[in-house]
């Protein structure tokens, strides 16, 4: 998950033989190529760029602006946070440069969440070797994929923890469990489908090859290790996660994202509807996450998690990989 | 799924070698008496029959009855339907006269949604040697029925069609898919997991069996058998169901139910906040149903279904239970 992954995460996990992805979409360029090399500096093996697809301009609703703003330092002044928000001198890094960035790294696949790519920089991609691997959360979103070009398709069920990458529909429309969803989208397309969400272990990962899966994506289950970047307070609190409080979430950033209903968003409910959009909103209320943090202030956080959060396991990266292996082999004895 | 079940499907999915449940909900005590003859007379072979765990009385606000009596009366009559709604003779059948013609009928196994029994009427079952089967949508719900006794609980995952089951949390708290809620289940009580929701064909059932699920309980799939008496345009329409209109719905029965999103969903969509609760609103919905299915007008009936609806196959039910067990062969010996 973007925000959570770290270079050291990416290539630890490379290094033990899964395929590392590094969650960049919050990245400026420049920390893209850094963390890049970082990748490299510790492993030779192959790794992955994840990208939020975006305009490169924003032009925000200044009134609900000023609103987020007002009810952000309201609720930082009651909690004794000693920080309020300010206006950014950009809302996101420009995804033209990142792009231009994710190119000159040339990692061995790169995938796109939020939008599509263009035909044209699908095929530039492709030119440079670097595989195209499009999110999809519907049956409709990954046919759009594969019409543009993209060499394979993440689908994201409705388990999935973080941003939703739903762009052809209303959030709560894609909310298809993946039980559901890979076998829909595999009879869909003609290319191979990463299956997201939801899958904690070495039984998860032969469970989604069995629906037609041909590999999966694992976000959640490494948010506990040692080498990811995710708060302390909210790393400890991880094994008590009850999937029935993990709720699609807008207050934190604007755009449906899955994590815990803690204190923040129960708070920022009623104001949900005036609250400006991704990317808008993420930038105002990063202050307010950041102090949260450093207070170890669990409940004001952003604690993005799937619905299978209290299987996490707090192993060093590639101790994690090793056991999911060992684990896929025993389940696929036990099954055969 | 209640509604859709008649005794020549559970016959002829236990005669194939799978176990048959008669949705029983809706059926007076005679009738569940009647239809478990008709079973028995055209197989031996054990089965199980499925309640709503209610009240024996409802009083409902007449307020809120007339409002959506009117309601209900303009839509049928801007529809050209020939009928109106009228105060049904009692809400929905007792549970208490249910449950003793369950007793009678002595099925091999009886499983319960919408609420828990009691410990003594657990007992009481388990003394005539019926196994007792909870419905759960979420790990405290499932701990619940443990300790009430049961034998197995059922998991019922975001995916699945017809009505939730939860009962200790808002409807949409408890919309975990499969891929989460086996796992988190099958660690948390000591009792078999059966996994329902979004399960489709033999791979689906090994993938739940992969994640720790002692057996598969499908609804949707039989749905469009010849045996199943859902409505000739509901069946018609099936195989064309695309996932994300596949939402949670409570205006026609006044409780959570996953179905198409059609035409009467979203004509009630402005009202659903007025609209009475279960049993109320699905008594006062029963004529405008029927006389849907009998216009041929799915667009007006309630077309409940799971998330891979796509994925029924219109065969006669001992076929699709052979089918089933081949599928599950050859995706074990794959996985293997």
């Amino acid at each position: 998950m973007a925000g959570s992954t770290t270079p050291a995460l990416v290539a630890a996990v490379s290094a033990a033989g899964a395929f590392g992805s590094l969650g960049a979409g919050y990245l400026e360029p420049q920390a893209i190529l850094e963390q890049v090399g970082q990748v490299r500096a510790t492993t030779d093996r192959p790794f992955g760029i994840n990208l939020f697809v975006l305009p490169d301009e924003f032009s925000p609703d200044m009134t609900a602006v000023a609103r987020a703003r007002e009810l952000l330092d309201a609720l930082m002044e009651r909690e004794g946070l000693e920080v309020r928000t300010a206006l950014p001198a950009r809302w996101a890094p420009r995804f033209s440069e990142q792009l231009a960035a994710l190119r000159e790294a040339r990692p061995a696949a790169a995938s796109f969440t939020f939008d599509l790519l263009t035909t044209e920089q699908v095929l530039e991609l492709k030119r440079l070797d670097i595989m195209v691997i499009g999110n999809a959360t519907s049956v409709a979103e990954a046919r759009a994929w594969a019409e543009r070009g993209a060499d394979a398709v993440c689908v994201q069920g409705a388990e999935a923890g973080g941003h939703r990458g739903t762009f052809m529909h209303a959030p709560e429309e894609a909310m298809i469990g993946l039980f559901a969803l890979i076998p829909l989208v595999a009879r869909a397309v003609d290319i191979p489908v990463i299956a997201a969400g939801g899958i904690m272990d070495g039984r998860g990962i032969l469970a989604a090859e069995v629906l037609g899966a041909a590999a999966s994506q694992l976000g959640t289950a490494f948010l506990s290790c040692p080498e990811a970047s995710a708060a302390p307070a909210w790393k400890r609190d991880l094994p008590n996660v009850e999937a029935h409080r993990v709720a699609s979430i807008r207050s934190f950033s604007g755009r449906a994202a899955r994590g815990l209903r803690n204190h923040y968003v129960v708070v920022m409910e009623a104001a949900a509807d005036e609250l400006p959009p991704y990317p808008i909103l993420n930038a105002l209320t990063a202050p307010l996450r950041r102090a949260a943090a450093q207070a170890g202030r669990g409940d004001l956080l952003s604690e993005w998690c799937g619905q299978a959060a209290a299987m996490t396991r707090p192993l060093p990266a590639g101790e994690l990989v090793a056991l999911l292996m060992d684990e896929y082999d025993s389940a696929a004895r036990n099954a055969g």
